[in-house]
């Protein structure tokens, strides 16, 4: 069997889509423990930022009970293009976020959104079909339960698309520690708490 | 590897097969807590009703220890074909069952049922072999045990069965929530507690 | 060690307090899966109407993000005393609520509500210094997570409320099937898969 | 604190009381996988016999849904009293049945049955309640699910009742290997398939 | 992707291969619990009886720590070739292992063994590699723990294993009950606990 | 059985001590996970600060491989007295300690510290046996694992503690939402991320 | 309620009990994975022989399928008491090792053994009722499952027994590292693999 | 489809990789028990050992936070290659790793390491890419919690690599037992206690 050739992740050519991560869709959220969650989707959202990706933030009916993006990734990202889209399930439906997707010139797109069999899934595939490389960000993505999480996985995984999580999202794009030791470091330690608790320690033990 | 292409699910094209959803043989589902399983089904149930999908019902043995089909699914689909099977463990087997499917004239079959590895597996698996597109609904199909169901996924998977559940199946279908926001919103608030929270909550501020 | 001795509930002698189930503070609730927890309640409350039991309800910032009492149990008990509390956080430190308590005549309090650790659990403590004998229903009380769960359990039993689950609540104040087999059974149908999938076949093989 | 005294289980002084282990009660049973389930309530029973305990079956409907007795433990205690309780959902509510305890003379009382907080845990408490010393086989004794599982647990073991297992019963009731090596291993082997692998490996090696 | 054909279990053209069920051995097993991997490798080895299907059994050092083969399994199959192997891990390194199989002039490999990743994982590669068709019982094989059961699982399918358990291949096997009812309810009835009562539940009924 | 009186936590009687919440330290819990727990630390820390609850912070050889005090803590509490052990494993046998404590004047003691059994349980045995209220912080509280915590909590409370989590003890401290509304808000916003999307939500509509 | 006063374990006063750690009688615990087991064992043991507590071993039918007991643990106690018995299952039941225990003058009793709920449970039930305060090592003891644990620990914790962990004993034991830090040290890298790596970093940067 | 044929480990063209298994990065893994996972890394050293495979040591950072080599490694290959890498994240970046691994002329790659989606995933797919067949070590690589850990395994499976666990490394390698009974029973017994038992049962009797 010819199997997936590995395509790595290049900073130049790679960009975040943050689809529908709204306050009431979270509620929705059970695979993962909502401590967690916020840190991952924090965290890829400021990978984006830290090596500049381009980033696309969308959302669905948000004067409805889905409600508002959360408010962190708006901050974030405040030149981002935001598509908030009027009725379509599929990002990959509207016209203005493929448009925006195509702007930026990358054809390896990080998805993550909440939840992950519809949001996540759906311009996941579509983008496959279109020849984008789609990585999604599994632990930046999340949904009612594991049996759910799972099948969507499965879904995606045999169309194409590459499961990742944020972390080996940074360091498949960092390439290597030289290019940025603080940098790198320090955005492990403000999403890892036992990253950051050897690097205290370690601070402490090489001032003494 | 060249990969599954993304087949979207069609509401002019897809059919349901509700297979085995029998009050005896319910008592040997496992893998899904009860509460949760019946909600999935009548919510599987009630989305075939709302997209006006074709949709098969079928059994097995309904007077010996497997039981009565579940009535609900009776009651919410008076005119669809029933087979009652004599005998036939794959449904496929049973020819009333395939011409049944036939006369439907949809090339995507959306099936469910209980056992997820013998009454879902064996007829998606002969599905997938005559060309038929095949969506498990994993979350709306039983079995023993998660040893049991994750085998039966993975040999569905394999034969090129697509895994799915119910709320991605609506989603999918549905493609604009400006086709109807009442109706899929209504399908939802029925069959996602969250949600209806949500959509009590919004109720509550916009009508101040 | 002198135990607990036996108390038993009586359906003369007990009253059902529900305290904040609303929909905003639901989405809380991740010690219990959302299906079972909507049934647990509606279980709940049902029993509360069949043996005629008073039942209170109480909510917390109804207007702000803790959002609306679950219109459910608004429905069910439409003649109840409803506490809108002002700010107190145990129910029991709102004078109305504890008058409301003390009108029903009864000493033996079936408390559940959301969340466990405060919700459920202050004002039980209280009502048990108080002198009345309380019997929470874990299973219709709903916090953050297993481990603030049971801390809350353990706070609760070490001060001699007794845990019981609402189908232990039915059976007790039941006591005797042939007092009403259909009302009874009618109630477990509703509320118990399982139950209701044994009663079909039964009544299938009867009707033969 | 004054601490519950190490009360022996004396075979001479208890008797095994199995309550409700019906076929349609058993589909309900959730909180133990059912292969294991089955093998704990055969050797409970086994041990019944093998000590020559006085035993007691009792059934609730065993013309409805609840379904009848499971045939094992009728045939294996043909002469027990069995009483088929016209309704009382707590045995001990049903004189024939106290008097069949009382009759044995035992003041010792090895409890189990389907479901755990109710048809265990009412008879359990009754019995306490008149004196009675009660030993609750926890792993023979069935119900929906943990949560519901582990309230009825605290309530039993709050009013004093002593939680067990079957191995355990057995053991202290046996007390010396040398009463009887071979009834004791029989019984072990034929309920606990890693007890019977270290006989058969040790027979192999020492019949060389 | 061309997927993989379905290929339907044949009872004329299928054998089943018992690898290494031995005494020590199964004291290994810790990813199924043991009153169920008992009960489920007896089941295959009760349904290979049914079938007649050519059953080969082989072991590999009983007389060391591993330990001799469970009777049961050399006491239902009397007369199949039994492979004592004197070193080789992989069944298949052994010919008289190879040449018993080929004898069968079956094609369709029904595999189960101890441990997942050794016993089993390497003869049904190997019998991949030779041509044959190869499927896995998951539930009748066992190993030290999840993680290792899951990468065995996934090296086996990615060779093109199919993954069952013992009910699919039961089912797969029978194609029709009418082929025979009593002889297939008697292999559920006494493997699956939830069966046999759903069946003695019936015949209580229709006996009235 | 008497039972434990219920004894509120007062804002005005109530001391926070924080036992070895140390880098190093920190790496051997594996109860709870990092980003869970991390969060329920500077939770409790900020609730500390709110109340304006006397606060005691306390490590052991720092300069080893226990590493240094979260610098969080350090920097939340500034003027808290802080005492380096110098090798006493349970605080409670370090005089400074204890004077320091006796100092704050409160009779209510609210611990939670790294690892449960030893770091927590020591101390908290230790302040019940010298008269004080102990208050158990579990969820801010770690260790090695689920059998160790509860080995550790079941002794804590046999002993007398009260088991609570940073939530419970906020809302008992604060009594009523009028004292405070935008402060306790505040604190839920920052560590609840649920709470958070409500207060969003619920901000967003109000606005309109 | 009195609640249990606070006892603290001290190396004058305390013994350790170690009952049927042998060969085949381990095979059977699966309420604990096999390598932590293990390695807790020799951490209890390795304690004793550190604080020099007095240690007692004792076996159940050493050449029947029990098997001998642990080799590790013999050589590690060369001269320790050990009690073979003859048939009884309670090792109280045994006056050689009654009298033994009795002999080394010891009033607090460490207890762990295999299975929980007979070999340490019996004797841990039978020393308090005869006034030994004892202590229960719960992850140096092991047996079938969680549930017979849970049962176990219960009945134990119930009639005053305190339930501690190995870390734990060591640590109440020792009382202040400054007693011997390498000693006590090297007790935990030798057995806590995270708190030997927390020590090798630490002498990696100290020694630069 | 066609399926990865079976490509069977040979100790002559095997060579281990052992990625980053350093003191600070070990403390983030999370997805297997610390004593268990201890055990697999030395387990497979030891068999790298035992079958002569040329082994490759790598590091990231040991100054920093990553923390030393675990010194057992550095001990059990003193003449192992040891490239500390000065920055690369994916140890096939770097050159004087790739040239030692291909001086070793070997074309099977038996890669372990922390954490398992970065270290142990970014150097395995850039071997793929470059023609080596890659066999992952998943019980012997770590990584953040299990989420993380199945994106990778899914990733690397996707590309082509084989998963396996140390045991099948060894059997695969050591193709028959008579090859050395000794060295391979040794290995087992030192890294897996249920077969250590076993040996240790069997000796016991076969010396009598």
């Amino acid at each position: 069997m010819s199997h997936t050739p590995y395509t790595r992740l290049d900073k130049d050519n790679a960009a975040v889509l943050l689809v529908d991560h709204q306050t009431g869709l979270l509620s929705l959220v059970r695979d993962i423990e909502p401590d967690k969650f916020k840190n991952n989707v924090l965290a890829l959202s400021d990978l984006a930022t830290y090596f500049k990706l381009p980033t696309l933030l969308t959302t669905s009916f948000e004067s409805g009970p889905n409600g508002p993006l959360v408010p962190e990734l708006k901050a974030a990202h405040p030149n981002a293009p935001y598509i908030a889209r009027p009725g379509q399930i599929n990002a990959w439906d509207n016209d203005d976020f493929v448009q925006a997707v195509k702007a930026t010139g990358r054809k390896q797109l990080i998805i993550a959104g909440v939840v992950t069999e519809v949001c996540v899934a759906f311009p996941a595939l579509s983008a496959i079909a279109e020849g984008f490389e789609v990585f999604v960000v599994t632990d930046a993505s999340g949904t009612f339960n594991e049996l759910t999480r799972d099948s969507a996985w499965r879904r995606m995984e045999a169309a194409g698309a590459q499961l990742m999580t944020w972390f080996g999202v940074a360091c498949e794009l960092h390439r290597d520690w030289r290019n940025d030791v603080e940098g790198l470091g320090t955005l492990f330690a403000n999403h890892i708490p036992d990253y950051r608790n050897l690097m205290t320690s370690h601070a402490a033990l090489t001032a003494q």
